[in-house]
């Protein structure tokens, strides 16, 4: 957006690592070799700022070299090719089976990238590896749990290169079949694969739509999805590789996908067009409520001309809140809009073919299957909205898990 | 809105204000009475605070008994009724006409209620009175300038009984006529009686449509007018005695007023219906992009069913910041809005009787001067929208001053 040309810095820019010394990283490389030809029960946990570290590439290469079974918090999917058999889904924690859980607890490694430990990437902190058996990945760290070795003597490592050079150790090793993820924990993947086809005049129901919308989405988009039962709803997404996923982690602050979604529609645009970033389309997930919160951003969507797909899951208010408190409080509900005027009255073209406006409303299954198929929905380019309708008290499940482990805490009996 | 029932108090709320001394606010009485007596040159200036007084009737009485030359602040409106003769507009200082300028600093006199020296309330400050010759009306105590008896020793007054004993008094004297105010400043009553009547074809002006939409306002009225344009162009409305006006004079916050207009809709009404108030329309003045800042609160008028009357300048961006910063620049324009649409997206009824909505669009003067004579609109039961275009470079009077005088003062020549 920034127009105004500056003058080139007199000299390079240092993009070295303050305090990267390579033979400390070399040992850091040995010990992490040690620790996995040790490991009988390991994981690799994906966290939210591993995609920040610019190193998807190698993070995809161990999780294939490994074979070891691959969680990722909510944070942090967007990394792994989803489809790779030894991704699992979402560490779930508390929200999770108890032979999920189990399992987890069970690690005697755990090599986790870019931890995020917030209550809410955590499902009330029940999702942290035990530290005893974790090896943190930072940008420019790495902290082995269960050894006295975690000071660096500020020495600092390349997490690039630290991988690559794990990667070429771990080539050369034979190294015995670890213990798998257990069979009786469904992933998302087999549930899609187990899901009957849906009834055309079955309404749309939240487990079904974030399994089958999966389908929808490929190598390249960008997926943000809003707090509420949008975010809970994207721990079953299955993700194909290359996937950009902006998630609500942290502050869960409503109505702010919508307007992170035309930032990242914007810088989508300006990196495709600076030929920095493959194509893809942005698509958002957001509920009827948290629209009503930020509905300017679809303004600025279309002053940008922004490529823009939205999916409104319209359930009659707060969702996540009737889970919580109220369920049938007036203070749930919302003024009903009429959402798919918002391109209307937001000033969007009526008529330039350049930049198509789209809307679709989806009352069942039968009407949002052939939304799905509809070539320019499916091409994404211009403004897209499809608004779907499903149950106000219907909510995914890793949701209903986690509302339910809540109310047994606050009742003290966990 | 707040529906549950608590307990009655046990025992008499205590409204007695503290630090109350009868003889002391007799006292005041009595020096007030010599000072109105000793004036030659006086002025009566109703200020910010001023209305939250409650003894509007008593200032209005004031006003009428001493015929002394009365102004109001920017945020004093809505006290006086603006038809009596002695009512003069606006002290508008660095804004207003040297004669004006010079009439005001040469008063001997001030009675000034309500204080609020904000830079916005008094143009920069030049429209705060010399305080030698201020008298200031708080609620519960009144500061003699000039004087060394500023100090009460904790004694309070009631501004009600004060005032109600001021006027008992002054009805007994014989006083000789105060010195008008100068037949060359053009008051808003006289400018709007030698305003020529535009020709239908013509584009609405800002000078004309804030005299001529005076006409439209009447007792009882809730008038709101949004920072920018339509605040200073509310210093030319001539407000019909028993009106409430709502502006901006301290922090000029976009997109405060039309919030603010639902929830003074809603007091309204539910005072009206408490008996508390007598009936009255609410009336917002907004700019088009002012309202993109708070859209949602239209959605909330249409949930709770207010009886609103939107007034939409459409000047395309930002007027007000165009003439303080780059007239042309890009950051000024806004994304141009259907914003006639807005009751339907945000849901509001399409039939409903009870609940009619009405949007008008004005073009020129003569669209705008059959839509203010809609029958409905003049009503102004359910929710209605009227959107004028205005140019882009037009401004109120108040405002293009204004906007002279800080440059003048940015240059250091002032």
């Amino acid at each position: 957006m920034v127009k105004t040309k500056v003058a080139e810095p007199s000299t390079p820019l240092d993009l070295s690592i303050p305090g990267y010394n390579e033979a400390f990283e070399d040992q850091l490389v040995h010990k992490l070799v040690g620790r996995i030809q040790d490991s009988k029960r390991p994981m690799i946990l994906i966290d939210a700022f591993a995609a920040g570290f610019c190193v998807n590439a190698e993070i995809n290469d161990l999780v294939r070299e490994t074979d070891f079974p691959t969680l990722a918090t909510p944070g942090g999917k967007g990394v792994v090719d989803e489809h790779l058999p030894n991704f699992h889904g979402v560490h779930l924690g508390s929200a999770g089976t108890s032979a999920h859980q189990a399992w987890a607890g069970a690690r005697d490694l755990v090599l986790h990238f870019g931890p995020l430990n917030s209550d809410t990437n955590t499902f009330g902190f029940t999702a942290i590896p035990n530290p005893q058996v974790t090896v943190a990945f930072e940008r420019h760290s790495v902290q082995i749990g269960g050894t006295d070795e975690i000071l660096t003597g500020g020495c600092s490592i390349s997490i690039k290169a630290t991988l690559n050079k794990l990667l070429a150790r771990l080539r050369t090793l034979r190294r015995s079949a670890p213990d798998p993820y257990p069979n009786e924990c469904q992933t998302p993947r087999e549930a899609l694969r187990k899901l009957p086809k849906p009834r055309d005049e079955s309404a749309v129901d939240q487990y079904s739509f974030w399994l089958l919308i999966s389908t929808y989405i490929k190598s390249g988009d960008i997926v943000l999805t809003e707090t509420g039962t949008a975010s809970y709803g994207s721990h079953s997404l299955i993700l194909p590789g290359e996937t950009v996923a902006i998630n609500s982690t942290i502050w869960l602050s409503i109505g702010y996908m919508l307007a992170a979604c035309q930032g990242a529609s914007l810088a989508q645009k300006e990196m495709c067009e600076a030929g920095t970033r493959r194509p893809g389309r942005t698509i958002l997930f957001v509920g009827d409520g948290s629209l009503q919160m930020s509905a300017q951003a679809v303004s600025d969507m279309i002053r940008n001309r922004l490529n823009v797909t939205i999916f409104i899951l319209n359930n009659n208010g707060y969702t996540i809140e009737r889970l919580i408190h109220g369920p049938n409080a007036t203070y749930n509900d919302v003024q009903p809009w009429r959402n798919l005027e918002a391109p209307s009255y937001f000033g969007a073209p009526k008529d330039e073919p350049s930049y198509p406006v789209r809307t679709f409303a989806a009352q069942n299954w039968g009407e949002l299957q052939k939304i799905i198929n509809n070539a320019g929905l499916k091409k994404g380019n211009g403004l897209n909205m499809v608004e779907v309708k499903m149950g106000v008290d219907d909510a995914p499940q890793s949701l209903r898990s986690f509302a339910e482990y809540l109310e047994m805490r606050n009742r003290g009996e966990v």
